[in-house]
């Protein structure tokens, strides 16, 4: 199996523990594998259950090793009629990805990254997350029987530290931004304690392409016109691009979904540089309620905007009040309890409705990415 | 459709407004349908998706009516290598049920019971709660567009209250026993306010058989040898018994799993009864961390112990600090991240082998009932 450097193009050997470009330490991404050439979809339709296993045989990992697996993946998708029809809008579907093992999408990432890691003999990690994806890597260290431990932000919400901490991980508070947070971690990392990185293993993203096989297996060739992520580091939106990719390659779509990415007003690196161009400096950063796309410097920066260009995507930024309504209209309205950073997608794809790309005849799906269990603001008790 | 008296045996027409026995205000049952007669099973293995509503036909909700869901059940089913071997004992495997839109088993029966609700033209409902129930009802409430008042005790967790409340649920909190806060539902109900209780409401348990069918979907005919419930109101047991009893009569299994009850040493009604009869004067009660099997008096009190002498199941309590010990190393052993309650039955599961009962050749399952998400106490995280 071969990686290949997302910026400079070249080509390694694939290895669990390499992270970035051995010459321009760009991001990695695996390349696709001559086994998956012709892939005959069609068999995945006996296995019986759902999750991301059924796909074994498209993912980076030896058939003599043992998934490290909660059960992740084969979510539902629903309706959303209540909510559509209070804004005047059809209905939207949403994918349920909360509904994951530890609440967030990033177990569809994480199972392949640590199963990957166990099979390598790593036995010690760390892990730097503002909280869902620091949980993800928690619980399946714990499962592989692998010391953990998990870097973040002073300001990660209760709730999803508490989690990482019930799973018997390290934690390590760090103030200061959230590129201090990382630092913290690569100072942690050493060659027996492994940097478990979930933005920069190309693992991690090759887990998250089940989320697109998965929609593939629901719709069929009718894909949804649109998606709507919340981008933070964009991991869930490049792996979907990248599943879609597989299946334009095998001839079981003839075209990928419009994949947008929604963004915090308040930290809007994406938007930036998509409005601005690649080049344009740095984009100012403020608090956000939706923690989970506060990210002021990701790394597949790059990836994302070809993403978004080559699937005829927008990127978009919503403000506070609209993510705040969204999150409390979902749970009043839908009863689905979401984190603000699910709610970021909605609240854009209002906008994408209001601006015509999104016409009323079109069909569009959203993820939640994680759940208000989580993470959620003081609402009305009353 | 008729339901049945669980007590007197007497039989009157359906109607999902009915809670208890015209003739003497004993619980109720769906009584099994001529429609059920012989039922192929191996035709839902056609059905692609997973959840309660793949089993449509099997439930008792008129074709035409529109189900309320959040694409609950399919939860699926893992192996627990590490959690066993660090007690000696082999691998069990638990179903987790806490992956369901709200975070618990709950979700199976509101789904049905809301459905049901809504067919029946019901805008405004009350229901008693420790939280986990009343998540779901809140939920299932807001996404059929019906008001909910949700009546909880002083003590319910503050993380289940800030769900409930979120999904714009009307909170009565209660001071006193659990006694008082069904009394303080049952004010609330009127012509208008239906009591949509998850305790009485047959239709409710209905929808909790689908436990079963969906063990027997991924075991056939070879199920697990023991499974092992915490018990509060005993809904899940009953409604997996009872799903046990539909594939029994349809010739698909020759034998139920035997069903055991674990409760906490602090609120043990059922045991007390299994062990010293049902004319045994009530048995004492004091706190638990184990919040959802706090029940001193379950109304279906007769069913759960029928169930237990039928299936060959035994009743079992333990003690706080084995509750607190198994729902801290499933976190770190396994990274299941339960709360109390759905530790009782882990702690239990090793007193049944301890004693004999299951021997090291048998197969035990364990539902997960809900979320360390919403429920857990303080862990060290260091």
């Amino acid at each position: 199996m071969k990686v290949v450097c997302t910026l400079c193009g070249g080509a390694s050997s694939a290895n669990v523990l390499q992270l970035e470009c051995p010459d321009c330490a760009g991001p990695l991404r695996l390349a696709e594998s001559a086994r998956l050439a012709g892939c005959d979809f069609s068999k995945f339709a006996n296995i019986a259950g759902g999750g991301v296993w059924r796909y074994r045989e498209l993912l980076p990992l030896e058939l003599e090793a043992l998934p490290i697996t909660l059960g992740e993946g084969g979510t539902p998708v629903v309706q959303l009629h209540r909510w559509g029809a209070e804004h005047g809008r059809p209905a939207l579907q949403a994918k349920l990805e909360q509904l994951s093992p530890t609440g967030s999408f990033k177990d569809r990432g994480a199972t392949l990254l640590f199963s990957a890691l166990a099979a390598a003999g790593v036995q010690e990690i760390v892990e730097d997350s503002s909280g869902n994806a620091g949980a993800a890597a928690a619980a399946y260290a714990a499962r592989a029987g692998m010391v953990a431990h998990i870097c973040v932000p002073d300001s990660a919400p209760a709730a999803k530290v508490a989690q990482i901490a019930a799973y018997g991980a390290k934690i390590v508070r760090v103030s200061g931004s959230r590129q201090d947070v990382t630092d913290a971690a690569l100072r942690i990392a050493s060659k027996e304690v492994v940097y478990a990185s979930h933005n920069l293993s190309p693992y991690f993203n090759e887990g998250l392409k089940t989320f697109a096989y998965e929609l593939f297996e629901h719709y069929g060739s009718k894909l949804p016109d649109h998606i709507v992520f919340p981008i933070g580091n964009g991991g869930l939106l490049l792996g979907a691009a990248y599943g879609f990719a597989d299946l334009l390659s095998w001839g079981l779509i003839t075209r990928s979904p419009s994949l947008h990415a929604a963004q915090a007003a308040n930290c809007a690196p994406i938007v930036h540089r998509f409005l601005n161009g690649c080049t344009a400096a740095s984009s100012t950063y403020c608090p956000t309620i939706a923690g989970g796309v506060a990210v002021t410097n990701p790394p597949r920066m790059s990836e994302i905007l070809e993403v978004l260009h080559t699937s005829g995507g927008l990127a978009l930024k919503v403000g506070e009040e609209d993510i705040r309504r969204a999150t409390e209209s979902l749970a009043k309205l839908e009863g689905l309890f979401i984190e603000p950073t699910s709610a970021v997608s909605f609240a854009a794809a209002i906008q994408l409705y209001d601006s015509g790309v999104i016409r009323v005849k079109d069909s569009v799906l959203i993820p939640v990415t994680g759940s208000g269990l989580k993470d959620s603001f003081d609402q009305d008790s009353s």
